[in-house]
């Protein structure tokens, strides 16, 4: 997969600054060598560029000539990205339908499938053209896949489930496990079946190990573009808009609707039956405990506005002291009281 | 599975206001149609009631006059888990052993059983009557599973695991993996070989991707009628009661010993050697470090009383208000002392 | 597996002090019974010491005259562990390779490896002596597995994944998913292709359900030696040293570094592109946003150092008293300004 820096040039539409070489790779701007490009996308590794080995790097105009060879770029990031589709290989080069698989007669799988050993595709499914089954995967009756989609190994669609065109599902996500639904009655716990299914829009992405939950009733919904990370959980019910970004180990209870464009950061938990807005934004760990409006940044446990937040945890480790403080004007202000006149008392 | 009004009425022995018509499902008051049965658990979402195009509601007996046709029931959320077991459909339609499952010569599964392909049941492993086995899971050397369990895709019983009768693993679940237990020694870490085993009373349920660890002598146990949402941690040694509800993504640390009826909200962590009484309440996101008497509905990290957790998290935004007010007092008391006789000083 | 204890003793080099007996197991205090051996490695449980009807106990030489068979340890729990490793049984017993594996012709499986039924080994893998693979598993083209390691059931390598010598991978997780790496651009969200890669040293332990992501370009990498928890998130381009403890449900961020000997309790998060030294060990359910420094023990969200954290959380219930008693103090201290002549104000 050798190209030559013009060539990557041309194919990104970037500006080349700075002579041909030929390139094999990418790599970060510590360990490129000559054959690689490299990228600037957080200005906190800007210091790196005066030693980088790399033969190019895709940089914005105002670092660009602190390198040999710059692909300027307005977002460096993005580019980078494209740069990287250039030389990424697929997960495996496996091709057809396997005969080790298991497909339902009643199933139905685009010839166009991959669909690696030990598969399982129930009855009633159906699976559009060039989607990729890795092995161990399971999909459960009368659930409809669309077109490009890639589910990794071990993946697990539970019945009913609908994925749009070119979604990814990573190793051992699962789709459409019983929502956790349960009425205490005098006799003990009775589960309240879990009838409804589990809808992703397109360009969906889900990461490994995550769960989203199938509904009590009618669809738990994630939208078009969204992503979400590792170790997440999705209750019944929920909807999630378009192009959110759920970041690892976040859990959204049931019930609660999320609008678009919003980020939840790392290890965020959000209560049932609330509504966030469109572009909303959430700090790490945060606690979701009320509905939050469009466009807010917020943060903390429970969540508050950013600008609370950010003031509260300034002052947090000072509680200590604090405490000191108050107690010493008690004792003062007790001492400045015995001073003056006792009508006063 | 079309039912009338009135023999759904019958069977789940409510009362029918209102005239009869043809039942076909079930849905929220919000997309329920005129052949669907809807419900109003949570009076949340009463004002619903007005708009509803369902056929019919399951309703407490105050509501029952805003709807057309009313069930009328003491416990909603029951009577329409009730409702919704005589629409469900099992997660597939599978039958029999499949020779593409790998059953040891020396395991014993009951004729009645549905094992999929690409099961795996170990050596001396005993599975109950009509048991359900979804391709890919995993049953270890002398694991023992009761009767009319589900264990759905990918789901994993190391060696040694004891269900009993009705329990559901969901997808991707594990049972007995290693407890986490190691020895800094000068040598490096020495793991210390976990030998025990994880057991599960009658009608267990465990969500997708949790896990459960085997004891590192003895058991670890989880009693008869609890209920573990997704992606919750229960580690080694850990025993845990009747009938409690551990929500998504909680997670307990080893030997701790929880209580019967305790229910813990989602992303709460306990540490180790606890005791948990029963009938406790955590709040979600909560870190417990000590002990919790029984009965005490507690929340916070570290996790305190309700009450205290309360009055808390009220006071928490008004800390960096506190912190002006504190200095501002101290810069008066100051000034006042300034005022007074210097012998005060 | 019946030994003599004395034979135990000879075997670990313990000094055995009582008479001999026959040991078929071991149990804890609480369990044991007179042909088990036991443990005191945590004081809390000292108090068992006097009704165990252990038939041994592993005591450090302070508690050694309280039983009746004493083995004496200058680490009880360290030779618990060996102890345990005497009369550990492998998780199964399956041996060879099975035909129903799909082992790809570009593959190379050592021949003392066990492969069991429903594997997937990819092209270009390699597998070294004496592995075993569990049903389930997957090995991602071009990975490359050390000897002697353990692989549990529907355990994911991604391709190019590469372990050590001597690894174990639980149940369920996933090495080389792809990294949470996105641009927002004006056509919506641009995936960023992940080509690197995830390498795991020596002895490194991964718990059930964690995910471990390839990085974006070059490697994520776990040192020699780490033991990582169940359901542990570890994100792209993250670098973890040698000897670590990340417990159960840890997030750790894209590109963060982490040095060597540390400890994580449950449910940390770590943001990205930190540093945190060695030695240091992070409290239970922390957030870390920035680096930290060697040797530091901390806790807390965002996260202080331990003797802050400590004297923070423990004034922390005494908040809402705080409050009352700063509005108490205004009120007073006006009260004595109204006193004092009027030129002062």
């Amino acid at each position: 997969m050798a190209w030559t820096l013009s060539g990557v040039a041309k194919v990104l539409g970037l500006q080349l600054r700075g002579d041909d070489c030929e390139i094999n790779g990418l790599n970060t701007l510590e360990d490129a060598g000559p054959d690689e490009i490299s990228f600037l996308a957080n200005v906190k590794y800007a210091s790196y560029l005066g030693n980088t080995r790399a033969g190019a790097v895709i940089v914005d105009e105002e670092h660009a000539d602190q390198v040999r060879r710059a692909l300027v770029s307005k977002n460096p990031y993005q580019d980078f990205g494209r740069a990287l589709a250039l030389f990424a290989r697929p997960q495996g080069s496996y091709t057809g339908i396997s005969e080790r698989a298991f497909i339902h007669p009643e199933a139905s799988v685009a010839a166009s499938c991959t669909v690696y050993p030990f598969v399982y595709v129930g009855a009633g499914a159906i699976i559009g053209e060039r989607t990729v089954l890795f092995p161990g995967v399971y999909v459960g009756e009368n659930s409809r896949i669309g077109e490009r989609c890639a589910l990794y190994p071990n993946a697990v669609l539970m019945a009913d489930t609908v994925l749009g065109d070119g979604c990814i599902v990573h190793a051992c996500a699962v789709l459409g496990a019983d929502g956790f639904g349960f009425a205490r009655t005098e006799h003990g716990i009775q589960k309240i079946p879990q009838i409804g299914s589990v809808a992703f829009g397109d360009d969906v992405e889900i990461g490994a190990g995550s769960a989203v939950d199938r509904a009590v009733l009618g669809v738990t919904r994630i939208g078009e573009g969204t992503k979400i990370d590792n170790l997440v959980q999705v209750g019944h019910n929920v909807s999630v808009g378009k192009e959110c970004f759920l970041v690892s180990q976040v859990g959204i209870s049931g019930s609660t609707r999320v609008g678009d464009r919003v980020t939840m950061a790392g290890q965020v938990g959000v209560a049932g039956h609330l509504r966030i807005g469109n572009d909303v934004t959430i700090g790490p760990k945060s606690g979701v405990a009320k509905d939050i409006p469009d466009g807010q940044t917020c943060g903390g446990t429970p969540c508050v506005d950013g600008r609370t937040f950010l003031r509260t945890i300034t002052v947090m480790p000072k509680l200590p002291d604090m405490y000191k403080r108050l107690a010493a004007l008690e004792k003062e202000l007790n001492a400045l009281q015995d001073l003056l006149p006792k009508e006063r008392k």
